[in-house]
């Protein structure tokens, strides 16, 4: 069942050593089926060269439940189910602990909207998330992940389309889009915004965040509804 | 029409991620032909991969009206043109967000002449632009960007042939020179230099720009009437 | 003699440049055979295209002394032996100069444990040993950078099965594990863990050690005796 | 003639890019044929795709007179000539714009020593020329880079063969060796410290240099009478 959403999870995954940005097999992407409230996620601890199709593993979004596969999915699989019950316009999730991104996420920092790359994806700062608690690390921590996630995006008043990203503290990323590929894409793109955002901050440590007007110009111009742009 | 200038493009387009200079299509490379008033310009979000001679956009440079191509030209097109038609002598332009000079545009900081390697292509410090105004943001915005580019030139003084690059304040690098395999060449230059720019500084935070006379003795001679230069 | 033994070895000592953890011959990797009281370690001075499974060497643990083997063991055998000797659970070590765990060693400093990377692997911060003294310097040198190794452990307290890594002060990183593989694997993790350290205390310069709790979590639910986890 | 020497002129010509030491054709590495008083260096703006054994060029050492090659030789081929002339003990020299090593010289510093990797092959710092004069400058400027090296040796009495490798002040750096193959190793060598230089100074930003008891141990175990060392 689900093949072609399958096949587009396992490309997904494999993307994720293609662009740097995973070391073993520290990442994992999923990708849902609202129509029949399944997603569909890479199974744990299975190499990226041994990866098929039909090692992915189907699971029930309400329940949790497997309902397709022989290998156990994701140990993350309780926090991408959270985004997905919570963030109704999401296809597809992708977490990593990608070099620069998990460094903002280890320094507990948001990563400000620092230049136009920035804002042709991400409409303003990426947040990084508070410390959990100890009952919420005690409990059903892959769960209480997922809710500090969704807090975090209520709290602020994040639209989570707008800003298709988040760093658990001290964790690392979690992004997301329409789809397993364009929340691999978006991946990519935090990872790069990280790196630069590190340097340019070096340069001028009192950075103030970009011009609205700029970030709103690159934002809109791909995502709004008059949007016209391609590089 | 215009083979010849196409093949350039398309190899000069695709020695970007050859170079490391791009993630996706985030780069754009153009040049002119100035007998006919011509620039042929890469299509807009076609991938590397698929990109041929026959994608390529011919568009009239006083006008902005496409000549021929059955694809979008890149968005960054009105930012090319001003650029051609007010730097008179240069002959291929390439866009970029190559890492680590858009770092430095990010910071909204001139690379200062810190060493022989830079001093071999720019003649001196390459300039960062002043942020843009809200009206210049939400007007004609590609082309008030190359607007800004050429003020920043003229106001301080800058020769466009002597410093073939420039950083845009908050989004990252242009680059040009007698064509477009030249100007992916400084582009490649000034990514080394803008690297090498970061941790020089954070060495020597106070660091001084190099003396006047080594930057003449490497500028002139390979870029002088008497250049005898080759590594 | 130790066929499979010398397999496993080679093959580890493959996998250093394939990580990027070493240049030219600068790593070596070992295994144990409890039974037997020997080691098998990689020649000295062998390049890694040439290296076959007869050049590995095997040593007697008690004594150092070459029992098979045309080649000289690497110079780094003693400390090898003196870890073997002292810590009863290892089967393999891994000793390298990869970039970013040497810069920590250099600088003289632990890495804390800033995140759940490091939590996965490591149960605490990763130590750096003490500056060695002169007669340990000019004495038996290899074999003193196997105690003060020790030393550190046992003076901190440290388990070596729970932080499978040290840090030799101005020198570089050791790590091991259950057989040759395991300590690849935490030789790959160590130099990640330092490189995301260094650029996390960039951005924080005071950065706390991660929560006890989350430290607890991440460790135990990988290594417990309720260990579920895989990514 | 001097086919042979040829051969390793070009192949550690062509190693400077493998080893990621050169950008474009930045980079140079001659031998020397002390008996004749010849050395071969490579020819000036060849790219390295390009390069074949005829291209190499002969130069004589006392008089800088092409002997032959149809090619004119590296515009450095003046620098490399002082150095023979004065460093009785070299065979051969190499000249790149290494990333790292060259951020040092644009900060004008010394690179200290370190840790063990930096002693495995320099007795010490690794020095930084001071500035040259407005009159070397316009001078024989290449003869004037090698004089000032020289210059550097002698005023702080280095021995050479003890640390074979300098930093032009806001130029680059030169390595050396008995040969063109080992020239290429210590410019590896020298990046590697460059790079993990860098970033220990900012770890702990008043590091001391290295014990003087473990310099002596490890340059000594490698290059002394008494070297016994292999990794």
């Amino acid at each position: 069942m689900l093949n072609e959403l399958k096949e587009q999870v396992l490309a997904a995954n494999l993307a994720l050593p293609r662009h740097h940005l995973v070391t073993f097999t520290w990442g994992n992407v999923s990708a849902v089926d609202r129509g029949r409230g399944l997603m569909v996620i890479k199974p744990s601890g299975v190499s990226y060269e041994d990866m098929t199709r039909d090692d992915m593993v189907v699971v029930e979004l309400e329940t949790g439940r497997i309902v397709e596969g022989g290998k156990k999915p994701s140990s993350d699989t309780d926090t991408h189910r959270v985004l997905y019950l919570e963030f109704a316009g999401i296809g597809g999730i992708v977490h990593t602990h990608s070099r620069h991104a998990t460094i903002w996420a280890q320094a507990g920092l948001d990563i400000p909207a620092w230049g136009t790359t920035h804002a042709d994806y991400f409409y303003g700062a990426i947040p990084c998330t508070r410390l959990m608690t100890e009952a919420e690390i005690q409990g059903r921590y892959e769960w209480e992940t997922g809710r500090v996630i969704v807090e975090t995006f209520k709290t602020r008043d994040i639209e989570p389309a707008a800003i298709p990203a988040v760093l658990v503290n001290s964790h690392g990323p979690f992004a997301w889009g329409k789809d397993a590929d364009t929340a691999v894409h978006n991946a990519v793109v935090l990872e790069e915004v990280a790196y630069m955002g590190i340097f340019s901050r070096q340069l001028t440590p009192q950075l103030p965040a970009m011009q609205p007007e700029l970030l709103d110009k690159h934002y809109l111009r791909k995502h709004g509804k008059n949007a016209y742009y391609g590089q």
